[in-house]
């Protein structure tokens, strides 16, 4: 088992090859249906939140503190305690706060819809101003590039370093005026599980693009969502920008999706008093408000942000366990073998592996082939291109642990075999 | 009170203005804060749902009928049984459905912004085509103008007959290649109440527009909001359009946000396969799915379209007394007297007036200077312009009945001198 890929001989290889794909033929035999694709809670953690519909019963009272009867139309922005939760979770104000719906994509589509079709606080729309450009830190969010590919906008793929984006490419490319944003996931980053460092975050406040309307898409998906008793600490990033003038930059995500329910849970943006009456004037068009009765709900079972943190604890002890298997048996099976790398992640919902290069897409393919499901090589990269065909990201959260132990043996098996394969030639 | 605007005397309408103008003064003493404007459940509505928070409770499960876990994320189009009950209430099948969030105005904004910025089923994206129109019967909803105005797309005011739009005028407009499309509110039409008839649905469907990316936002808002016992029956669109093999052309919206809750309802959109699969492209890219948990709710409280029709009675019984008495009002007051006309809608949130001509604005402006708040006057045409400044749109819903009362006093009252001034010149 501690074969090493550099040191050994050629005709250990071949063996330990050899080895591997009886095992991985046996495995194929069990007609396994596992999934590790996407960052879904599993239902033990789903449960943890169904005491919320009784805190919303036909004995309840419908008003908001300010006497608004949330079942009716009206407040476009959300319901005031809604905004006071949020912004205390965030540590902004609640008049820089606006709810959404169940989805903060949905908020940040939105967002960038109305950056290229009619242009970001009184600038050119991005349609008309020629070839723009998004940067994408990688690996990072298939999703979030989706939204940017979606309106030909074109990706620039930025390496993410332990600190977060690699800053001095960054800064290099704000240069140009037709760079006119970037993707982040500043705590807990998707796929990583890096979350930015202090002077990461600091680089970020003192940006200088060339661009007028340059956005920073700041996506804190995983602001509470700490697997570790020592979580990992994010600077507020509008602190930061306040001492450079620079908070208009930053468009801050959140949701509940990984707190209450995927899907029916609260989503809310922060920004800038700027930004806020901008992006409200496409909102008072394309709606007459999100779903209150929800916001309320919310507010209701989970009463201030400490409750939300003190809640996620419970999140903790499901998880936990879950990515301790995939980390230990990484470690076991490939652990300074040569074959994969990856990084330890303190919160979130994955672990990013680097297998051998060149062997991304084989990997994924040997275990879609003995049914063992993940997110297609490549995701995590601009248009699905990893250049080196490297990495993979494993979401452990959904399967059950005893389901996920098999896909990890699996998964070291398959990283092997395809190594092997490629050394071998 | 029978004094006729047109066989009266100069002297006697000086005297009449002047003992309205007392009475007037009189009411505004009276502080009065009274809203008319929106078309918006009163409480007493409301109430009647909120049994449904009864029906989703932790004790229940979260499966949909095909095993599937609502609580998580997936099904981007919407759970199974949803789908069977509004395609049910539609007349469509449930293949030709999706399930959107809480907001059919979303649907449609989502649809439109579509159309502009990236095309209608692969056609030329609408922005691209110079200066494309929309076709607004009027008086019609100023929301639906609003959406078409806000990606700066011409509006075209279209004649409302009591048959629905002037379908003369709309076949005409269809010639021309850059008319994109049209608004409906096919049933009680928004604000007229008046349902079209069977004709102007085959004259629909048998449109033959030159624009190979033409649309009809059927807004079928006010489907199963009847108000009499001899309800308006309206044609199947996609039935007739079949007789045409124009099913492309039609996309249909519906939502329960008058049915539950404005605000946490929930909408959806019945189309031709092409356009459900060009509308879903969309949304795979925007969301991750909208809210399944409120609509299982609905499901399970409903539990089919027959369901969601007996349930409308009960808000029959509370609306039918509140039109009564407007339609009672109007004709006391301002009956056969030249000052006034309107329809008597028999479904729908609102009854359309048309003031003496020149004099809507000011009507609205002396009930708004003594505490009574309308939609603002011209806000059923597009760009607000009302030609003739005549349209008012009361929507009698929200108050509770001797506030209607009083605001409907009021109404006459401001309407005749307004009149009167005008006449008196």
């Amino acid at each position: 088992m501690n074969l090493h890929l550099k040191t050994a001989s050629n005709e250990e290889l071949r063996d330990r090859l050899a080895e591997l794909r009886v095992r991985y033929e046996e495995y194929k035999e069990r007609d396994l249906h596992l999934d590790m694709s996407r960052g879904k809670p599993g239902s033990e953690q789903l449960d943890l939140t169904l005491p919320m519909f009784e805190s919303l019963t036909s004995k309840d009272t419908y008003l908001t503190q300010t006497g608004f009867d949330t079942r009716n139309y009206g407040l476009l922005d959300g319901i005031p305690e809604a905004k006071v939760l949020f912004a205390d979770l965030l540590g902004v104000s609640p008049d820089n706060v606006i709810i959404g719906g169940n989805s903060s994509l949905n908020m940040m589509f939105d967002y960038i819809a109305t950056a290229y079709t009619k242009g970001v606080c009184g600038n050119e729309p991005w349609s008309r101003q020629g070839a723009v450009k998004f940067l994408c830190p990688s690996p990072g969010y298939d999703r979030h590039f989706a939204v940017t590919e979606y309106f030909d906008i074109e990706l620039i793929t930025v390496p993410m370093t332990e600190q977060g984006p690699d800053m001095d490419v960054v800064e290099s490319y704000v240069k140009d005026p037709l760079v006119k944003g970037i993707w982040c996931v500043p705590m807990y980053s998707n796929p990583d599980g890096i979350t930015y460092s202090d002077e990461t975050v600091r680089r970020f406040a003192a940006l200088k693009p060339a661009a007028p309307d340059f956005r920073v898409m700041w996506d804190n998906a995983y602001c509470v969502h700490h697997l570790s008793d020592e979580p990992d600490t994010l600077l507020n990033i509008f602190d930061e920008a306040h001492k450079h003038h620079s908070e208009d930059l930053f468009v801050e995500f959140v949701s509940t999706s990984k707190i209450s329910f995927p899907g029916a849970g609260v989503a809310a943006l922060a920004a800038s008093a700027k930004n806020i009456a901008d992006i409200k004037s496409r909102m008072a068009v394309q709606t007459i408000g999100h779903d209150k009765l929800n916001m309320l709900r919310h507010v209701r079972y989970f009463k201030n942000a400490d409750g939300i943190v003190e809640y996620m604890k419970k999140h903790a002890v499901v998880l936990r366990p879950r990515f301790e298997l995939v980390l230990s048996m990484l470690e076991r099976e490939l652990g300074g073998r040569g074959i994969a790398s990856w990084h330890a992640p303190r919160g979130g919902y994955f672990v990013s592996v680097n297998v051998y290069e060149g062997t991304a897409k084989r990997t994924v393919k040997l275990l879609s082939e003995a049914g063992v499901v993940l997110t297609g090589a490549g995701a995590t990269y601009p248009y699905g291109n990893d250049p080196a065909d490297s990495n993979i990201r494993i979401a452990p959260s959904f399967p059950p642990l005893e389901e996920l132990q098999v896909a990890m043996e699996m998964f070291c098996l398959c990283a092997e075999i395809a190594a092997l394969e490629v050394i071998l030639g």
